[in-house]
């Protein structure tokens, strides 16, 4: 029974649920703008942890404020972990990070309906701000959930406005009471839309992911130094919004150098101050990030892109200092995760494609610490972090079913 | 009398006087921040409102905030106005603008302690947010005055926290009752620090100001998409801050070609949304200048500008709109007024440099309509903009008694 082929999701009900999250931070059309820890987020997190005890589950929330719902099984083992993400990118859709979590859902109720326990236990779990379009860096609750981020420094990241993680969790109540992570997890599966064209333009109905895209990041801020804008002499000038700008600038370039084998590099963010007409900036932030399918070669790309980081200082007379750097990608995702992935996928009879994830995901840090698999569904046109971002229900039904199917594999095996 | 070269200011009481303003909107070490229309402004005003009074000044606040100390003539003549601007930068020094409006009134005391009447009136303005620094464009008051810029459309210019120009006066109740401009000026003189090292560095007293560094600035807004930073290929790629950062470089280089005849270019600011890590922006705005001695070469740097303006969004897929563009400087002083500063200049006996304003002054917007010249002090290293700025006493007594000179020379000439 638990293996059988005709087991399936409920469609009807998930498209339901999908679409309920779909009226909780309506942004541009069609979009949602749901920021980390805002009061949209703290609307749909109400509403997550009441389906959640609707169906069943024993909630937690941590530290972090990362939202457990647990399903127990017929022995005490580590649990097999379902998760992605709530919140969404100022201008996001409704599908990035949501599928993952309410396709979870989906996978309890569907257990429920049928009555199964499982002998591992399941859980699902909703990570906190992992867009980072809120606060910055991105996935940054999986990554002390796992131990690599010091929870402390997290609590205390600050948004634009100054205010911290740890106050918005106080403010909108999910400053939990559970420890952040220091727990063995079976199995990590992540359900995601594919944030690229592949799936969609080759007609597959599911992504098996094999690997991330090898990325690697910086976060960098220059020193300069006041000035009129007008008299002071372009020998003198120590402007740091000038370095920011020539390092987006050569970032830019290096995307391009690399594009024919698909390459990519990001000028994403620059501040300056005073950033205004009439004086020089004496202070700039900036950060970039440059990916490669070929890890050497993303390497190639991540050391013209630190030489622009200091070529931009020389060039300005400011002072470079790298506040942050972060890799991600490359064969991180476990084999036999990943197997189990395929055994569902050809259970079910689906047209699957192998491909990297070429975005970050919370199942990056998961995958440093435990087995993790991630599955994509096609994403029309690779549009994503837009409001025209779309999974239709055709296209989410496969990775859904595939997901009950891994999950229940994953939770059975011996 | 009138003529003598024995008259001078009282430089102890002009000292004080600019002590005094120096405690208010303290910034960083021996600098201010005194942003237009802030409450450090407000106080400003209020201290110079009162010494106005006391020197029995008659005081008007126009309706964009303009505060007019008039001292009566013997006969009923257009006046001449000196003035210029208590505002400040975000690193503002305590003299750029201030030794201006302050020396204003020093001569008004000075003409009260020795019970002079002169045949025109004289008064002393006061103009509001000379600097831009939080209302863009700058000098939006005195282009207010002499009508080249729309008083509507001037009170609607916002803050970056949308702020109106017209709630920002009303907040600190300086939205006066004085029709603005519409009426005759005999001729305008502005004191100011040279915000340049050429004074300095050849040692002369007192600058006479013979033109404006012929300057052209834009304002430019860029239209994109957003898209995830990661998988979007950069074909496909609409990154409005790449936009920005390109043109911001682009202008830098246009500074640098032109840095051996001291051109400049300036990128002055660029900001950007959502300018986040994780998204691409679909909007940015950017402001630039460029400046040169001569105009014809000022000229050519400006086609290189506007080309770099559209070069941005070619590269990058954007839309570029030019929201604003300004152009100061020239042949712009008027010959009798700056004869009348060299008078007293040779009447005093200082070692006086002609030089032209490589900054933009109100003084630019009278000049377009009433007799207007400028004098300049010298300034310490032609450091500006920033808390280092500094003219000694030594540097502004030669300045301060020009002015006085030159301005009873032109109230009381036939």
């Amino acid at each position: 029974m638990l293996q059988s082929s005709n087991l399936r999701a409920n469609l009807d009900r998930f498209l339901t649920t999908m679409e309920a999250s779909a009226q909780i931070g309506i942004g541009r059309e069609n979009g949602l703008r749901r920021l980390a820890l805002s009061d949209a987020d703290r609307d749909m997190r109400d509403l997550f942890v009441r389906w959640c005890q609707e169906s069943g589950l024993k909630v937690s929330v941590d530290g972090i404020g990362n939202i457990f719902g647990r399903r127990e099984g017929s022995e005490n083992l580590p649990p097999v972990l379902i998760g992605s993400h709530l919140d969404t990118q100022e201008n996001g859709g409704r599908f990035d990070g949501i599928v993952g979590v309410l396709a979870g859902l989906e996978v309890m109720r569907r257990l429920n309906d049928l009555n199964i326990t499982t002998r591992r236990p399941i859980e699902i779990v909703d990570w906190t701000n992992e867009e980072g379009a809120r606060f910055s860096p991105p996935m940054v609750a999986s990554g002390c959930f796992v131990g690599d981020h010091d929870l402390d420094w997290a609590l205390n990241i600050k948004d634009d406005g100054g205010v911290s993680i740890r106050e918005a969790l106080e403010n909108i109540g999910y400053r939990g009471a559970a420890p952040v992570g220091k727990r063995e997890i079976d199995g990590y599966f992540e359900l995601h839309i594919e944030q690229g064209d592949e799936l969609d333009r080759n007609n597959r109905e599911v992504g098996v992911v094999t690997h991330g895209y090898k990325s690697h990041g910086v976060l960098v801020e220059y020193r300069g130094e006041t000035a009129h804008t007008g008299p002071w002499p372009m020998e003198r000038r120590r402007n740091a919004l000038v370095a920011g700008a020539r390092l987006l600038t050569a970032v830019d370039d290096i995307g391009w150098e690399y594009a024919k084998t698909s390459g990519k590099a990001t000028a994403a963010r620059l501040i300056a101050s005073p950033n205004k007409p009439g004086i020089l900036s004496d202070w700039a932030e900036a950060v970039c990030d440059v990916r490669h399918n070929d890890p050497e070669i993303a390497d190639q790309m991540r050391a013209k892109m630190m030489n622009a980081v200091n070529d931009a200082a020389t060039r300005t007379g400011c002072q470079a200092k790298v506040l942050n750097t972060w890799s991600w990608g490359g064969d991180i995702f476990d084999k036999q995760m990943i197997n189990t992935v395929r055994e569902a996928v050809g259970n079910l009879g689906y047209d699957s494609w192998d491909l990297p994830s070429q975005a970050g995901h919370d199942a990056y840090f998961l995958a440093r610490h435990f087995p993790t698999a991630m599955i994509f569904t096609p994403c029309k046109d690779g549009i994503t972090h837009h409001n025209d971002e779309l999974a239709t229900a055709a296209m989410m039904e496969p990775g859904l079913n595939v997901l009950l199917h891994a999950v229940l594999a994953r939770a059975d095996r011996p």
